[in-house]
């Protein structure tokens, strides 16, 4: 007998016959004589008009009355399915996120967990009963709902494994695991049996959709065992494990891209120090995060500087070095957003060489530029132009020997 | 300065430009130097949506689920409604019924109010903060949501306006007001300027949309002024208040109608003491409530009893009076769904005589048959034929003097 955290999300949950399905997947777990606590999203479809009404109201509405609205997505989904689980004799109850208490922090609308109370829920799942909890929102100190960010559902199912010591938490969706890159893109991919969480991580923040980067990121913190699975097939998924667990380490486990950055280049900016804190400072002063960054080589006193944002932040990110014009005194800026930051993410990177070196001359052979390049210990990155998307993941996927048979 | 209590119902918030009208409204309230509490339903449609939901996955579902399900309809109206207040610039928060918080007893799904915290309420109104309640909800010794039925809105509305100690409470409504009759009949109706509570209490139970029973009910007791007008149009609705603020009485306020209920003739029981409790203990027994009741003269023993039914109700009651035929011992059992109910009602009858006498006289004169009456201190009613509905409401109408000039 094990206790299990089940985290459906929006697709998982769309109308009454899917909800139905997941039901019949909970009752599964019941009859095996587990312990079984469901975190579930909203329907699909219906945080984005929620979202939509309050932005209609108000670009710049207040985050409490954006997290009272929106948080009924999940309430709605959280009622239904518990009566989805008692019409097929499962007892069950839902529990809002100040019922459980699920304490957060004051920040409205990305609020972070504080604390979990979970005594309640143990006392009950030990006595049979399923917990069908709503995602995304807890109670702030200001005693209202708070909502934790989107994609949320998955952080408030790891909390809530780590807080009740689930021996599992899973992740169900509509991919069938985490894949060596996307399916879509190369018909080799292969599903993933096991994967680091420091690897998971890399890939979240890298754009993968399938998990929320702060989900794994606590899962990692709290050492919650993972696992990434269908909830429309039946076949294993993907485990998100420690490092240690996993046996036969690749080199590289996964390819990843993104097209969600724009890149900018700040012109003859005077090559003095102080000059990088003048560029960033401006940038991070108006919460835009930057990316990669690459600095050239000075000549006759002056030196360009490189680096990417998000794609949406881009007009901001213009203004904002504009304002900073005089102070940083650069030539000219350009900016490209046809970009697409490609990364290679294996935890095997830290004990073997010449992991960028196989990046590089897989992407010269395809004649494909490197604009910029980045590296941490586990990833290497590369900027190149949108259009070589496609080509350029196909191509390191065959390099790292990563296609399926 | 007024402390109000304003009430929207859901055909007055639909939309998000429908709320926009109500922001408008309010902040007038709230300009004028009012404090102010709103009370507002879900847009409409979205309850009906919700509970089809909660039925079609279970038809017997758990109330306090349904509760959870349902009560998001009004959440969400009070967060949107919070932004649009805030965009106008009036300071404004939305309150959920556990906020409140707004104590019901057990019964989820029909839960009475036991308590109104109102001290935050207040302090903040008295601040300038516009609060914006959830109607229809609150929370249950359970410490779960509790929903207080349908058009229970208008019961939170009474009920916060008698917490607060408020000097008015304000239904708008997609009606301008309580009129003598339904102008959809009778296009002389008029609108009254007042109305006793037991006037109006009479005619919601009676079939009038316009307000819960329940609500009426409680303003009664609690002597809370309301007023019904239009979200609409901008104009004064009706008064309902106390019989003695009204100088000028009429005998009849207004004529009431329902096509709600069905007829049940039970033939040929025994004419015997306690059977008529052994008919409608039966019926009570399944929670069918029985409205007009005449029993016939004996004759060789035995007696008809009739008596009507909601329409809904009406397989039930046959199938409850089927159990209990031993029991009873009747001869058979006559339904007639095509009735209709027509009921004239005024304080004044309490002091003038007649006013039975001119309705059959009227109904007579137009060769419609009386088949059932019932009267009360303040109510006559008769059953007829569903076809002479429009024809006996316009003949009263003229008879009783309330044509609009």
């Amino acid at each position: 007998m094990a206790r299990i955290v089940m985290k459906f999300g929006g697709t998982s949950v769309a109308d009454l016959d899917r909800i139905r399905n997941v039901a019949a997947r909970v009752q599964r777990e019941a009859q095996a004589g587990h312990e079984v606590a469901v975190v579930v999203s909203a329907m699909a479809g219906v945080t984005n008009q929620l979202v939509g009404w309050c932005q209609a109201l108000s670009p710049l509405h207040d985050a409490r009355e954006y997290d009272a609205v929106v948080a009924t997505g999940e309430q709605v989904t959280a009622g239904l399915l518990a009566i989805a689980l008692q019409e097929r004799g499962v007892e069950s109850r839902s529990w809002l996120g100040w019922q459980v208490p699920l304490h957060t922090y004051g920040a409205h609308g990305k609020a972070r967990i504080a604390a979990i109370e979970g005594a309640e829920l143990v006392r009950r799942l030990g006595a049979g009963q399923v917990a069908v909890v709503a995602g995304f929102q807890g109670i702030g100190p200001d005693h209202r709902v708070t909502t934790l960010g989107r994609g949320g559902s998955d952080t408030s199912a790891v909390a809530l494994a780590a807080a009740l010591k689930a021996d599992r938490c899973d992740i169900y969706t509509d991919v069938e695991g985490i894949y060596t890159t996307d399916p879509r893109i190369v018909a080799k991919a292969r599903k993933l049996d096991k994967i680091a969480y420091e690897e998971m991580l890399e890939l979240a923040s890298l754009g993968s959709k399938v998990l929320q980067t702060r989900s794994v990121e606590l899962a990692m913190n709290e050492r919650v065992r993972l696992q990434v699975l269908s909830s429309f097939v039946d076949a294993p998924g993907t485990l998100v494990v420690d490092e240690d667990e996993i046996v036969e380490k690749e080199v590289v486990t996964g390819i990843a891209y993104s097209r969600d950055e724009a890149k900018v280049t700040v012109r003859r900016v005077p090559d003095r120090p102080g000059i990088a804190a003048a560029i960033f400072g401006a940038l991070s002063g108006q919460n835009i995060n930057v990316d990669m960054i690459v600095q050239n080589v000075s000549l006759d006193g002056t030196t360009d500087m490189t680096f990417t944002v998000g794609k949406s932040d881009l007009p901001r990110a213009r203004a904002a070095l504009s304002d900073a014009a005089t102070q940083i005194g650069y030539a000219e800026i350009s900016a490209d957003p046809d970009v697409a930051k490609i990364s290679v993410v294996g935890v095997g990177m830290r004990s073997h060489t010449g992991v960028a070196n196989t990046m590089f001359r897989a992407l010269a052979d395809k004649s494909i530029n490197i604009q910029v390049i980045s590296t941490s210990e586990i990833k290497v990155s590369v900027l190149v132009g949108a259009e070589y998307t496609e080509l350029a993941v196909r191509a390191l996927h065959t390099a790292y020997g990563l296609d399926a048979a």
